[in-house]
């Protein structure tokens, strides 16, 4: 069973940081430029932490992980664009 | 009765996020560049969703709000440094 999770960052190093996104973006999407909303199993999402742990440093850098629950996950809410484009994304209008 | 809310953003202006920022410190603690957990009563959410929604530019900025159930904020993680030093903070040790 899948596990919604909202998982968001602060790296200092710019290579880190691309290796962190690239290890975010293939196990869920990116809402916001350090946040990402991942679906995963428990397997998954302990091999996602182990991986990040292996790549921050741990005395400039912070990865939060924050379960939902479906009642919180019914709660969420934005305002603005909620659209993440990336940088070779295209938006069909 | 307070609940519990991360909120995170994304704010293009320099003068935006300012306000943004000192908006949600009033409201929480932050705890990643652009990311804010907050304890607050439905009328003091809605305040700060309108306030928010003031500020920004809804092309280019998004904040998104994360309820947080007790049963989720006790699920919290994080690996690395878990608080965030403002620029006039200090750490004693």
């Amino acid at each position: 069973m899948e596990k919604f999770y909202v998982i968001s960052y602060d790296i200092a190093d710019d290579r880190k940081r691309y290796r962190v996104d690239k290890l975010l973006k293939n196990n869920g999407m990116r809402v916001q430029k350090s946040v990402f909303e991942c679906r995963l199993t428990d397997a998954q999402f302990l091999t996602l932490k182990m991986e990040l742990g292996k790549i921050i440093n741990y005395n400039t850098d912070s990865v939060r992980f924050y379960y939902l629950c479906k009642h919180c996950v019914d709660m969420i809410e934005y305002i603005g664009n909620s659209v993440f484009l990336e940088k070779n994304d295209f938006l069909i209008i």
